[in-house]
């Protein structure tokens, strides 16, 4: 077997965590996962959803798009279209949820914490490079808001990252890229923290059904992955 | 630990299968998982979509709903809002590629089969009843369409089923109600295909994140449940 | 003249309406008029809308929709299409108007009721099953009320019911099924209290000009046909 | 009994028909029935809706709007709110079902003929107004359609014209302007063709039910003011 | 150069200026441009936007609409459609900022003009026209306001009005009709304040580019019409 | 007079065009135009909007977005919203008739090239910083229709660029930053083609109305700072 990238199975694409890409935002990096490029901006503004006024519990969400031609062929503008579409939703469930299970929203405080990733190149993994990129943007956020003294305590309870795993050819691989991808049987991302616990894992059987062992063996190269993703994570926010 | 309903960990709640619940579908299955209750109705229509067109392949998709008093408190109504939510649309996603791994789409040719899975009284555990439920359904649906003359081969590649399991105050356990689900610390969707391989796997930690052996213990508690579910269907099927 | 189901033309279709078909509303009703089934559920809620608030006056709503596949062949979901049509609006309309027309708003108080008629089997006269049904509905939430100490006095002013009428190749026929419906030159929904009175009358030539007589016709028999409706829904509020 | 117009019971308002009132359209009316004034134009394109191509068959049908300060305190544009409210809806279709009971849409062939009636002025009656109008504007249409020679026959069956009746302060009444329908207990639209048959009856009882005889008295009232109408549209088409 | 319309280059058409059009506007305005003809009506409601809301100061803000079949062809109703198209939204963005600096918006306190604009007959010009009309039908609900006490000061700081100028076969000429405008390779709007000083000037070239020299003699026309139409608004307000 | 950005009246800001920097698009320029960044991308596909099917003749059409963070503060995502704002539409209208007027369409033949604009960092004149830089990436897209063989002569007609110009405290200014745009009296936009024609003069007064003293002094300000521009995007080309 031999991946169209030329790596072996274990391997992660070029990794980049580039903080402090625009200007407005609290906390603003580009993440490349090899060509799939992700601006991620988290804003800040005081005060939190109906659902959570008064509670004193502060709120992390997220939003997700992809510029027209950020893909092979262009694809129509959502904004144009009039709605996002499911797999749009659907990511940006998946990132705000992941988000929330890195900070601590009591310690927040009321205020709601926007995570936006957009797609500016798309070449197969966006969803997690976003999820690995949109958590540095957000401890920016929460350093910004100790910063200026609104918050005392750091709310950021650990680290999240995500990377892709799937079954090529009947190998398991690490963070697939569009061409990889497209060809696969299995496609799962996943989503861990700092910890060493899981915080989401979604397979899919493209193609055939996947085997536990076969699942056992994705896992364990995520498991290796994310590991590398935390040391990068660390090395932007100290840089 | 005691659950909130009184089962054991790895007990299914009552779970019926019944046929021709309405009359217009060429398959309708009222499914219940315990107070769950999913009507799926599965329809042919000669044709594809555009991008199947001329391709000799058919195609399977599925539409999922809530009636807006099916749960304890009244839901907007999604027709009157203007849109689908993201939940019904990452679910009804969900059940339409569970249901296409059911199928040869070649086999079936150029007919769609479209499943709506209307809720209408919710206790948990929904995508996975309409799954179970929905493949007898496109079962009667296939089956019509050979009794008619229309197809000559069945394109049925194998049942599929799924069920939620999910770490309830430490114990891995299996079907979660309501109660059960709104506490747990982690849910877990599996759909499995009759030849035991998973065709997809969704885990969330709603709470701390799950650990290797914990995900371990849910997956033995999945295949376990979804091999009498498919007994369920047989039987159903046989009925 | 002979009717397609066989019926005289001042028969009913067999009605049944089947209490606490669903757990969680706080009336929850399944009315059959022959092959048409409709689930009514009555929510309660406090508070009402905007242009009621400080009024001391509570509020009855109602809204409709049709499962997809109810019909023979299988819809358009409007929550998919992100619009409810004409048809449907103007039905939710009138189940409003003739519920409101049931019940004293001022001594309901800041409640609203919201009564919720899906239609899972669709064989003609859907919208005047839901009134029927939706009042027994409405009666079991009212009570609710009552047994909860949340209301001292019955708003209740009288129960309302409705039944459709038409000309059938030139006889006046109750109650239209689907097949008598679609070759009908008249079809006339009539809503009535128990008082006699009319609160509705909606009569539309399909094909040619009706005459008076045959207008007086058609009123004598939904008059009569609503009496045995009262009768059925007093049944099943006692049983 | 007063009627706040001062009119007697069975009077209707100042009615005026003003052909040729914009340019562009194949038919322009502007009725006024008293201070409520509606512009209704035809419009003739050829090409028949999807359901009706190769059928040999023509369409018409009706769009209705008020202009947001036709009416005592302005209304949100329906433009603006991005969609058509149930009254809206309700009302077109009324007047597109009337204006098809005029037409023999064999003889009309492949060819829509759509109908705006816009409100710029409102008092009590638009709908019953703008069917008036319509009429007379579809018939300047189907006239256009003739002389220039693409159709050979005429394809009017009837003239169609419409009034209201209501029970004011428990008198029957005709043409009720805004004051009176705000306050009186019954509202009743009635579309007649010129061979005497009825096309549209609707009642509504906004206050308390009505009674047998208040309906036949108020059919009494429409069927004589309707006469009226007739002749008025003759008129303006001599004219 | 022969204009299709016969008028020499520096000729408006004739413009009228119909107060109290429709009854129940606090302004409302007929203006005719040649066979342009708009609906102008400016309603006063307590209270503003949001973003001024407790900072004294009112708003002005327009709305455009065009009639179905005000042009030579049926447009789709964009009510029907769901939403207004981006030449309206440009129009009437473009009419209010207009309006606003007409108004000082202090003295006029916390009140909210909205200007109906919608077009019962196009022919070219309509935004234009649109704009001379809107501002007389807003000095006449500026005066309502006074002549209720409601204000004690006149918050009109000037009239303002506007019109199109073009190059039509090379000769810059004055208000374009639709023949006009259809064929022209530059179409500006210049919209003026009594004081001299130009509030919005837009050029586009249709087809070839323009020259300063080109320009210039365009805003010589345009400030010429525009003083006619300023005394043409002083003749109708002092009508 | 001292400009908040310190720049001289006729002093651009520092202007890049950076071709390629998105990998999958036909045509790709990040355009940064001081602190404003537009990625500005030029897709082709083979085909026409029906209105010019079969007319030989090929269509330029633009959309423009802001990310939702590319302000001071964050806007609401125009996908989410489920429509484009009147801003949006207009100035992608613009952009697209600019463009337009750079390509013989004709010569293009039934290709169309979508050109989009999307900010990721707003500091003012982001809609003439999109043009500018869009010009780039459509003569890329149009050298690769050459390149491929799928034209045999060059449809471009004329480079065009753009620049704001304003009256910043009584003075004349070129490539008015957000500070300078948010306090100017006059904003004015001008699009012109390389022939030193104008395409587009569009200028608005914000405060007080501009006087055509003033008018002349932007429009020689904007002619020299095109000129400038024209001579950046020869660079960027040739580079």
């Amino acid at each position: 077997m031999q991946r169209p990238s030329g790596r072996a199975p274990a391997d992660l694409r070029a990794i980049t965590l580039t903080r402090n890409f625009t200007c407005h935002a609290e906390g603003s990096v580009l993440v490349d996962f090899g060509a799939t490029r992700v601006i991620c901006t988290a804003s800040v503004e005081a005060g939190v959803p109906r659902f959570l006024r008064g509670s004193g519990s502060g709120w992390v969400t997220a939003e997700y798009g992809m510029l027209p031609r950020s893909t092979g062929s262009r694809m129509d503008r959502e904004a144009a279209r009039g709605k996002q579409g499911g797999r749009t939703l659907e990511i940006q469930r998946l990132i705000g949820r992941s988000l929330r299970s890195a900070v601590d929203l009591k310690k927040l405080g009321e205020f709601t914490i926007t995570v936006d990733c957009d797609v500016i190149q798309a070449d197969g993994g966006t969803r997690t490079a976003a999820i690995t990129g949109a958590c540095v943007a957000l401890v920016d956020a929460l350093n910004h808001l100790q910063r200026k003294k609104l918050l005392t305590t750091d709310p950021l309870r650990q680290m999240v990252a995500a990377v892709s795993v799937g079954v090529f050819q009947g190998v398991p691989v690490l963070d697939l890229d569009y061409r990889e991808d497209a060809r696969a049987d299995t496609d799962m991302n996943v989503v861990m923290g700092e910890d060493g616990g899981f915080i989401e894992v979604q397979g899919t059987a493209e193609g055939k059904p996947f085997q536990r062992a076969e699942m056992d063996a994705m896992l364990d190269l995520a498991v290796a992955g994310i590991g590398r993703l935390f040391q990068l994570q660390k090395e932007a926010l100290a840089g």
